[in-house]
């Protein structure tokens, strides 16, 4: 087979460079990051050798058509993620999230690129549904960052059938591991407040709960997902849930830090603050029918690996 | 009861007109109209001393708050309505409905006015689901201007959550009646068509339908929507489909403006276009039950008196 040009979005984040080091031990792909680099994050030099990178604001058409023309594939990683940061400036997100995702779709129909895989949400998407939720499930964000992937993924559903452009938007659990040093997610935080002694904040009564999904499950996921499009004879617009169908209260996640550190992690109990969900868990039946997808990650055994991997890389 | 401030944007256009005249009758409403007057609608002299105009471009956020503060609710009809203008300009219709609606949605949150009325669509929103869909279809849109509304929808899902902003979203059907002079609808357009003796052109076989809805029966389902909003103590955030639970096909249009005109009209068909619905139709029960909606105008007696209305307004 001919190699695929694959285009990478938010190629410096924390999922790209999994994805840009696991992809780039398949030999049918050549890879292109691009990447504002306003995320500061340092993962370029994990990846330098395995991939092309370009810094460029994807919200500029004219550089994205110019970087995308003649590519098989985008898979649009590329988004503020933060649900805090959007509910204290939800037009930034908007831009980040929903404009720069229009840009891109803009661009590959005019660049004639006709593949995307995109990275959604299952919680922010889904609001306060009671869990386990699935494709099934009316989607009812409750922050802007939930809005914000409801709006990139109504597009991607218009332009599949007014355009022909094929997508498979892929609703992501709350993703943890390795080459996250410039994430601020919950897991993150807490494990470098353990490692400095620091107090935690828990907000809310430390029953919410996430449906946490490691990194290495999502690649495969991905993967998977760019697999089936450019193998695809007809068009294809599919979303699916990509998580672990387990729930994680903050009180478990404070508890298994404490296993990792070997010592007591102190705690803080906040207010519950807007926006944010109280309850996450997706199935994810239909990504393990069509793309084989299974989680083979276990949480309590990945999270002394990540501490290890934080204490060694950022301290 | 005190005099309510509502404020009505797109307030030339043809559902607002129809709007300001009902309201205009109910004493408890004091009524501001903010129009851009991009559409060169001539409504305004129907209303001119039922409402104060304002032109304005609503995604000027700072003229928008000066405009909306005080206010009690927010009748949000401004809107670029036309699906195939969305799919040759896809990023002027995300400005004007997405964009737009976002900074209507920010200035209320910054002024402190807390509930809105939203024209969302049936038929664009649930693309090509299998008719008659309801509040709990999955949104499935085909076209830019569907996935436009999805995304106004998502945004009031998490202003609601986020910022506690009451809205209601009313999933309009096709709308017709009186005071559309400006519009390019497909009754519109034939009408014309036919007091001409020109030839209307049919994308696909003829067997396309549509939810035809009378515009009065709209402007009752959004009164009673403003007056939930309105009386209600808690926090509300509720989709509502407005349409009239009936099929009807280009060839049922075209013989109804035949019996209208008591003339033949020619037809040609030409190739169905992308983004374009075939099969339209929603179930009102949920609206019939809280908002007390049901549709009273029959198409079949409305067309000859649109019909009637065109050839005396226009020509």
């Amino acid at each position: 087979m001919q190699s695929k040009k694959i285009v990478i979005t938010g190629a410096e984040g924390f999922i790209a460079t999994n994805l840009i080091l696991k992809l780039s031990n398949i030999n049918k792909f050549k890879l292109i990051g691009l990447d504002s680099s306003i995320a500061k994050s340092s993962n370029k030099e994990f990846t330098n050798n395995k991939i092309i990178h370009n810094q460029i604001d994807i919200s500029n058409s004219d550089d994205l058509f110019n970087l995308i023309q003649g590519s098989d594939l985008i898979v649009h990683l590329a988004a503020r993620g933060n649900v805090v940061e959007s509910i204290s400036n939800p037009i930034e997100n908007f831009k980040s999230n929903v404009f720069s995702t229009l840009i891109v779709l803009e661009s590959m129909r005019k660049a004639g690129v006709k593949n995307i895989v995109f990275s959604s949400t299952g919680g922010a998407l889904m609001g306060n549904t009671p869990p386990p939720v699935n494709e099934d499930s009316l989607p009812a964000p409750i922050s802007p960052y939930g809005a914000s992937k409801l709006c990139c993924e109504g597009y991607l559903s218009a332009y599949a059938q007014s355009f022909g452009i094929n997508s498979i938007s892929l609703r992501f659990g709350n993703v943890y591991g390795k080459y996250s040093s410039h994430k601020e997610g919950v897991i993150n935080k807490w494990i470098r407040k353990s490692i400095i002694n620091d107090c935690v904040d828990i907000y809310g009564d430390g029953k919410s709960t996430r449906d946490y999904i490691h990194v290495e499950d999502i690649c495969d996921g991905i993967i998977a997902s760019i697999n089936r499009i450019l193998e695809s004879q007809k068009l294809i617009c599919e979303k699916y849930h990509l998580a672990n169908n387990q729930e994680i209260s903050l009180n478990d996640l404070s508890d298994i830090i404490e296993t990792s550190s070997k010592k007591k992690l102190l705690r803080n109990f906040k207010t519950l603050r807007n926006g944010e969900v109280i309850r996450n868990c997706s199935e994810y039946d239909l990504a393990k029918r069509i793309l084989n997808f299974e989680p083979n990650k276990k949480f309590e055994k990945e999270i002394p690996v990540l501490y290890d991997w934080i204490k060694e890389n950022e301290f």
